[in-house]
């Protein structure tokens, strides 16, 4: 049997631990989502991820599949983007969770965690290039192959 | 007939505009979302939505169903939260559409409007109170009864 994944603090990524709190999902599913691309990083596991992405860090590629390029028009204009992405990984029946800075137990929204009910992440990315169907960005902290699920300018006036 | 509901410069909700393009979406899914609650603002129709969320707009309600309430703990320490939402009177199948400020077309993605294939908003609230299973916030832009998908602290330091 492998040894399971562990992260960076040596524990088995996906345990519950003491103080945390499951929660049973509804068996409904109120909408889908449609992935629309995949984010290259490289950072493969989890374990390599950074806790949040910085804006000097490794340049990622946002790849967009073919019917949803025409959505790229204009975006050359906008230097800061905000993107939503998948978090494949990550199980969503913790309610309350450990934070990760001094151990206390913190309810789910009051965390960035990948772990919760809908596991979308947010990240304010600066463009730095852009290629056939894909953009160079810096900015991220998830895990190589990534579902994308959006892209918009960075908020701002309207 | 009921005349169609017309946004507010006289134009119908979810017509094509010249220029816009629309695309076939997958028909399959790829992953599920789970409402969390819902949204109460004093925007009853989207014609009276503002067109972005301000600081010192209305007092909105977001109210967090009984299964996810234990997420809220230690949520009031955050000033600043971003609220996830799913915007689901727009139409997913825009690909390229008419930016509202000067009548040009643009890619769905360089643009903030609620038409993508994903239509999921996310805005920056300020948490102005808390009541039982309820946050009251500023900063919100969308329809009365809009479904919740995820509060998270402001974007920030790790």
């Amino acid at each position: 049997m492998p040894e399971p994944d562990r992260n960076p603090a040596g524990l088995v990524w996906d345990a519950t631990r003491p103080g945390e709190v499951e929660i049973a999902l509804p068996e409904r599913m109120d909408a889908g989502l449609v992935f629309i691309g995949r984010i290259r990083t490289p950072f493969a596991t989890r374990s390599e991820c950074p806790r949040r992405g910085r804006p000097d860090g490794p340049v990622c590629r946002i790849e967009i599949d073919p019917p949803f390029r025409a959505g790229l028009k204009g975006i050359e204009g906008h230097h800061r983007l905000e993107v939503l992405y998948f978090m494949h990984q990550a199980r969503r029946d913790l309610i309350v969770q450990t934070r990760h800075r001094d151990g206390m137990t913190c309810g789910t929204f009051a965390l960035r965690s990948p772990v919760r009910p809908n596991p979308i992440a947010t990240s304010i990315v600066e463009l730095i290039g852009i290629e056939e169907g894909a953009l160079l960005v810096r900015g991220l902290d998830c895990v190589d192959g990534t579902p994308l699920i959006d892209l918009k300018p960075d908020h701002g006036p309207a």
